[in-house]
């Protein structure tokens, strides 16, 4: 590709500032524009808010759907939201000037099934104005879900899929560990994840991903969040944890078929949790077992994939794409 | 997909005879044709060639321009030669008829570099009939290329691929364990390394394909065949090997940048080997070490990756195409 692709940041949280900073590291990549509601960020330098060494001479803009009117781009990196609901008119903005999208929206990574009305309204739209809109990202997007289907591509028969994500948040920074209930109450937490603010976002999305993908109907998912409790005193950068309180998140995503549990997906993240890794498991012809001892730091993953993304998604048919009917996404640069 | 896909068995060899078993296995699929030049072959019925327990109701034809042009299918699983020189001919007789292919011809995995003439010329054939061209398998097409390369996906930067695929021979079958070379004095397996009769076909390809999905132009690639030499006596089910003889084959490709050696594949297969296994390694942000411990089969999974091909073959883009650039194969039936 000689000429360079023309990027608009849309949406400018950590996972934001980011993307920005992996956008100025490829040489095929130009930054041409960046949005945000936020009034604090509106025109600020995008390389001062992705704390650069120096500005990029580039301010962030907030009437979005003027601003994505004037600036001529082919594709939006859209990180505002994990709500399909919310990121929904951003979308059709952004395709209704003729820009592809990937974005790091989890609800938007498979919503064939959990929301068929907006995913054909979308599909519809992309389709009508000849772009391509993706969702990936680490989780969902590729470890819990596009690496799993990757994987039975080499099986005569495939049974049972599960996944583990397991990770040690001892040394994460502090948001995650309070995201993930650290030294909260058994009660604390318990409310927490009722309300829903506790919750990976995803397995569900991740589930219908891999089913579709083989070909499973899945009856029914379910998505089970509880909460690891100490069982000694431990204590982490920021949080001493009493015996008895909250180390960390152990989800359970399940997917089934005829009344077999077909799907199982365990995301665990905790203070301590020994043994840290992202590992495969096919019950199948062959059985598959697959493991990435210490696991793939999320963050920095989904950074990276949607960055990657870029220029399959530009080439992709147009519509809204899954990772599973979108060309390989993989690292490229000239060295 | 209602209409069951219509698949021509071309090549009758030991991976053409288990492609019929897997073929078998599918509901979406019939099989309505099967070719061999082999006389012996040439109208025994499919079943009995693959030693399934009943006949298929269909035999072996031998006139294969004539055949394909009568038989009405899809597809062709072409399992015939790893020579792309000697498999350009059957492939353009078969697209002439219209027909895709996916194929487990080693030469054919990325031919671009290696061969760019006969690559232009079948990719220009495929687009005119407008049907897709496909080479994969477990290696090359799977473990040492496509996955990595999937795995860079994730990845900020790479700067080196490191792959192993370390196979424990002891347990193979004969032919398996003859072709590795087990049992030969040194002097003999210099000799059959020489004449080529002794390589693993492939790792060229493979390199060509990791680099070209990095965008990286490799200047040199070499290939070298090592024996592994028994240290002390050794017996496996038909060899006793002697100390001094040769236990299987150590062979590593490498792949350089600017003097740098930036991708390496290590294929080794001996007698006795400890840990076997199949291991991606890439040196990058982040790095990566994925392992799975014991390895992955080679026969069964190159006829699963085929048969798993097929449906996403017919849908792809008319051309000749790589695993880079075709969507993500799958196992696939409704349970």
């Amino acid at each position: 590709m000689d000429e360079k692709i023309r990027v608009v940041q849309y949406g400018l949280g950590p996972i934001g500032c980011k993307s920005i900073e992996f956008l100025t590291e490829r040489n095929h990549i130009d930054i041409v524009g960046a949005i945000d509601s936020d009034p604090k960020k509106v025109g600020v330098d995008i390389g001062d808010l992705a704390t650069l060494p120096e500005p990029l001479g580039l301010r962030v803009e907030d009437n979005s759907k003027e601003a994505l009117r004037e600036i001529n781009a082919d594709i939006v990196v859209l990180t505002t939201t994990s709500s399909l609901e919310q990121i929904c008119p951003q979308i059709l903005d952004i395709v209704s000037t003729g820009k592809n999208i990937v974005s790091t929206c989890e609800e938007l990574m498979y919503p064939w099934l959990t929301n068929p009305e907006i995913a054909g309204m979308l599909d519809a739209a992309a389709r009508e104005y000849n772009v391509s809109v993706l969702s990936t990202g680490v989780n969902p997007g590729f470890l819990m879900d596009f690496l799993p289907l990757v994987m039975t591509g080499v099986c005569r028969n495939v049974n049972q899929v599960t996944v583990e994500r397991i990770q040690n948040a001892q040394f994460r920074r502090l948001p995650f560990q309070t995201k993930i209930g650290v030294g909260l109450t058994v009660p604390q937490f318990e409310e927490k994840a009722t309300q829903g603010s506790l919750r990976h976002v995803g397995l569900t999305e991740s589930m219908h991903l891999i089913a579709s993908g083989l070909g499973w109907r899945l009856e029914e998912t379910t998505d089970i969040v509880n909460p690891v409790i100490a069982s000694q005193p431990m204590v982490a950068s920021s949080f001493t944890v009493k015996s008895g309180e909250v180390l960390g998140v152990n989800q359970i995503g399940r997917g089934y078929v005829n009344g077999e549990e077909v799907i199982t997906l365990v995301f665990k993240a905790a203070l301590g949790e020994p043994d840290p890794r992202d590992r495969i498991l096919i019950n199948g012809v062959p059985d598959i077992d697959m493991v990435i001892p210490g696991g793939i730091n999320g963050d920095m993953a989904t950074c990276a994939i949607i960055v990657n993304a870029i220029p399959v998604v530009i080439q992709s048919p147009p519509g809204l794409r899954t990772m599973a009917d979108i060309s390989p996404i993989s690292f490229s640069k000239r060295l």
